[in-house]
């Protein structure tokens, strides 16, 4: 439950970076995406017909406050996009290092607890940081959003028992891996771990295919989400017969 | 195309290990799989019983020389099994050392070479090993079937270099991650880097749900491939704006 | 240069845990190490003694907040430390979690603030986060301590592309990898990637032999600082002739 | 114990690809090897002199059949390294794959069980295949030398879990890790596995600074060492606290 909705699908797709609207239409549907994310600052001249490109999609809209670098800027960049897009969810993002794209920790606090004290439902983008986590939980947010890897670089689940950590500390809270997920096997794993959810965008837009692409990542937090429920196995040192044996006399 | 056969469904599922005939059947459906693997070994009394149930499945029968550690033993195990099963295809198991299961790659190339002289459609399973694979080749085997890791053991790609090394190797040749795969997220992977398709045992018949296990493995297994032929963007070491800004100074 | 002092070895050990404070004066002897961490809450009844002892050592002390939650702990116990052990000199922990021991970066700046203003030279035990790094500096500090992995874990360098990116984005700024380090070749390879020290305790003291163990640990902190100076040559995908051959023909 | 002979260094290194004998010779003697491998095929006009270089070393020789693609041209240069360097030593290389250097264990057994036959004391360069290794102590070895990875890679221990497997199978032999070491921590990391010793020679040859290199792997290799002997810390997934805290209630 992500503030009081549920989600079939448990993927949540960027908008960002398509080579065309109509590529970008194809890919949410192949996708199964119930959620997607959309930056207010795309909008201008063009914004109403973006805006109405993505009505079409039937989706619920997550809008963000990417590219963002103090708490000004991403509580003003919030408050604009409820009004735009008519909607009090909000993902936050205060990006701290231009080139990582690593979140602020001290001004997402802040920024969540401005945003949360005015009605918001924060989606905030933090990194598997326990203590950054709890201060977010404190000021109000119902999810948190930690990174897999930075924005972009496709590096995927790079430190695994860092966010192993988190999803067991906060076993009641949903939890989304957002950023740095490059493959669909990567984005399974996440949910194999036990993750709620996973959000993307870079991957799917910048592949080759991306309307082939969207829909193996559905395909793959299906995958991951039902093996999480369906029980993994323990890995084991070493191997045992998989095969049972009988009769084995009989061909001596 | 396996021996002329071409599959819709890449993933190749066992029949050993599940708790029932009832929930094997059933995770056979939700995998997808067009192809099981079957032990000639299970066969004895209740051998035709077993038959029957398989039937139901209406997929291509595999079947194998599992628990086999010589030439000789394998051979006629596949003999049997080609009577049996009314089928030209064997999954070729010489095992070498009883507690990894590793394949005898000696004992391996032997008896594919005498199975394949016999007619048999032998898929060979065998390690990464860039050698052995080529001495199968020449056996006559047209599908290689490389270990992930030890059978049983859950521990995924283990020798991931290895992997990559066979599939750039034998660019032209259907190669099958066979054993060692514990998670969807692993058969994901392997079908990430180009391989043909997957063959689990254990990782679904020893999950908790072992139905909902197959239907895991089989939406991950398409979901690597379908990312595979999509293109995956590649890995950057620095993270890069996934989401566009436009319209900064509208914000200052 | 930490604080102005130059150090030859690169190993900093910790004194906690140690079967007898025998094996403890042999261990920092075996290691080479010139800097021993010291918790003044071992300082009671038995506080002279201990310190007696330490003295024996030769090394300069580093006296450490372990086991504060908050600021004003943490501070209150700086300022005691610097009274008995009669050094600016502190390393800061103010931990956040109790299970990870993860440090508290919103306690740890403001904590670090606070001392730096009054004179301390702080060693401040945090994460990989840039940005929290950034606000340390700001704070006053002039070398910063990520950690591998938690405290006493063992597990090395867990985050290694966070690391990475941290060296990078301090290229000036003296780094010392504190907690998390299980095994020499972990430690050796903190150094490869350009930090500055290692901080260790548990995998000496609790080694079977610490003695062997903190020697070992010498020789690998010398191997991999030795390592980075020299230049390692760059991973490659494929192989290439290590040992050229002269004359092949004359075999034929 | 190598075929009778105690080492007290566990580093073997290569001789070729120095940029400059002299370079070489300080290389060997700041790596404190006692074993150093050497090609028959540098032999020709300038072989007198490089022989007369290497004796200055005062190591053991171990010639090698580098460049070997079959057992016959393996087995004449072996018999040719016999006369020239007056040792029953042989690091015997039979190479099955021009890419990748990959051992070809078929002609690398054969060709062992002539060497082994005729008296030489045979130090196969073969992959971490169980089998293969049985097939090699069947011929005569009594050292067996896995691959790390392909030569001149730098890729280190690429099957960590495949090299801890033959480590436990063949708990009497002595195991050196030769080919694939790029940085001295992943020389450190075997000898941590337990392996007796390292052969090294790219990593060493292409460093900016070979001597210091060479120098760098002499105290990773002893460091690794000494940490297996000392007993390493198992990892544990949860930290726990390394500095016991008393008197806590003395600061509240």
């Amino acid at each position: 439950m992500f503030y009081g909705v549920d989600l079939t699908s448990r993927l949540m797709l960027g908008t960002a970076q398509y080579p065309s609207p109509q590529v970008l239409l194809e890919a949410i549907e192949a996708s199964g995406a119930e959620v997607i994310t959309v930056s207010l600052r795309r909008e201008g001249a063009a914004g109403g017909a973006f805006r109405a490109l993505l009505a079409k999609s039937r989706c619920r809209l997550l809008p963000n406050t990417a590219g963002c670098h103090t708490v000004r800027e991403a509580v003003t960049t919030a408050r604009m996009a409820r009004e735009v897009f008519g909607t009090s969810w909000i993902k936050l993002e205060v990006i701290g290092h231009a080139d990582t794209l690593q979140p602020d920790p001290f001004a997402l606090v802040e920024a969540a607890r401005v945003l949360c004290a005015e009605g918001f439902d924060v989606f905030p983008y933090t990194t598997e940081d326990l203590i950054v986590g709890e201060k977010l939980l404190e000021a109000g947010c119902k999810v948190l959003m930690p990174w897999g890897a930075p924005i972009g670089s496709g590096q995927g689940l790079r430190n695994l028992a860092g966010l192993r950590s988190m999803r067991a500390h906060f076993p009641d809270v949903p939890l989304v891996v957002d950023a740095g997920i490059g493959a669909p096997s990567q984005a399974a794993q996440a949910m194999e771990l036990g993750f709620d959810a996973v959000l993307l965008n870079t991957a799917v837009a910048k592949a080759v295919d991306p309307v082939g692409m969207a829909r193996a990542f559905g395909h793959a937090i299906q995958a991951g989400q039902e093996g999480f429920v369906a029980g993994l196995m323990p890995e084991r040192d070493m191997a045992s017969v998989s095969t049972p044996v009988f009769g084995l006399a009989e061909l001596a």
